[in-house]
């Protein structure tokens, strides 16, 4: 169990990994200049804690602390209890979810590791909004996505913002970063179809990848799409039929329904 | 054309439609204490101007006005200009998108003119949430859905955040407000198969709607979805399969997934 430790100091130094946190994205102290794994609410802290993120400590006011203690068990971190105001005071606004969680990165898994045994896989390219990112990796945890192979352009999944709106989703469907080529490669190695989501793809193909073993889709960022390159590299190109003018969908829709489509959790 | 005039008093009462934004959603003033319809940059005040809302009043920096002279032919109302500063202290934030127009609210059609040639339909329960119910016009428009009805303790489609993520497809979707009573029965008058969107429902039996005529989808919030008494009035329950103990896909995006099975626009 965690170590609970009272604190009525908001200038307390152990404080530390929670302090000023619309800031704490970024940390010049930090492997790569960024952050910590940050979850907020209980459901995330949950997810953290069964995560392969090491955890480092939590702060929150002692019910949301309570509610944790079963997913504390075993864990030997220190619990940082303290009142909404002075959560408030740490971490530079107020925030309603009451507990946090920090955790390290943790080293990536290679790409065959990845890919061993995964039946699906996103692969994205210059998914550059948080937002949207996170919200991609809550819809492949819900629709059965094994994986997800994350382009250099693409933003970081665990970013703060990121790791909210996945619900913590990001912290439990594994992914790692890798170039086109390097992930193409991989990919084939493994066996995997490469599915391109394009609207110049062929409507019909999309439903004709359902219930296929090892499918890779390739996804784009909205607007710009996927490269060229990326294209060139799909062994089909898909579309979701759309009516007439519309712009496209965003991008964690789009994929929502191609990962739908494609097959899905029974 | 629009009548151009230019503008350099952030204090011109001429501009009242778009004074402080931030508070203009609900305005004693109007029919029902609530705002009038508010578009914000090129391609959603291009929509406004193209829907049934009739237009009162542009407000932008001259370059933005210029893009929508071709939208603005024979449309007669005052197009103010200014510089982004002036446009920042009457709107009471910056706002980077460089164009706004306001349209007054329309009536909404009648339930059997809204239901007389449409195929697809969502109907929606609770959806008080003004970014997903947003989301969900978007989505409904690029997927092909017809009509959305909208339950009394949905949120307000045309507030000024709902239109804006819909990217100002909620002023081309047609919709009405009607109780679920009502709803029902004029479904049910109009022909259509109503089919509940619901963790309990058969996933068998969304695919099984594809491509068929009338097909009411109806959706209730993320958290309590529907109510039991729409459980009751469906006739089908349908279900979006889903990994083991996954929370469930925002309403805009199960909304998606869903209206991309039953049959999407070709």
């Amino acid at each position: 169990m965690a170590r609970v430790v009272e604190v009525d100091d908001a200038a307390d130094p152990r404080l530390a990994d929670f302090r000023d946190l619309s800031r704490a994205d970024r940390r010049p102290d930090r492997p790569g200049g960024r952050g910590l794994v940050l979850a907020e609410g209980t459901v995330v802290v949950r997810r953290l804690l069964a995560s392969p993120y090491p955890p480092r400590a939590l702060l929150g006011v002692a019910r949301r602390v309570d509610d944790l203690a079963p997913d504390l068990a075993g864990i030997d971190v220190p619990a940082y209890v303290t009142d909404a105001d002075t959560m408030a005071h740490v971490v530079g606004f107020h925030l309603n979810r009451g507990v946090l969680a920090s955790a390290d990165r943790a080293p990536a898994p290679d790409l065959a590791a990845l890919l061993d045994g995964a039946r699906r896989v996103a692969v994205l390219e210059g998914v550059n909004d948080h937002e949207n990112l996170g919200a991609l990796f809550r819809n492949a945890a819900a629709l059965g996505v094994d994986a997800v192979i994350v382009g250099p352009e693409c933003a970081d999944p665990l970013y703060r913002r990121s790791v909210r709106v996945s619900m913590g989703h990001v912290l439990r469907v594994p992914f790692a970063t890798a170039g086109l080529d390097e992930a193409v490669t991989a990919l084939r190695a493994a066996g995997f179809v490469l599915a391109a989501l394009t609207p110049g793809g062929d409507p019909a193909a999309l439903g004709g990848l359902a219930g296929r073993e090892r499918v890779a889709l390739l996804l784009g960022a909205e607007g710009p799409g996927l490269s060229a390159e990326a294209l060139d590299r799909a062994d089909v190109r898909v579309r979701i039929p759309m009516s007439g003018d519309v712009d496209s969908l965003n991008v964690a829709t789009a994929a929502a329904v191609a990962f739908h489509a494609t097959g899905g959790a029974r």
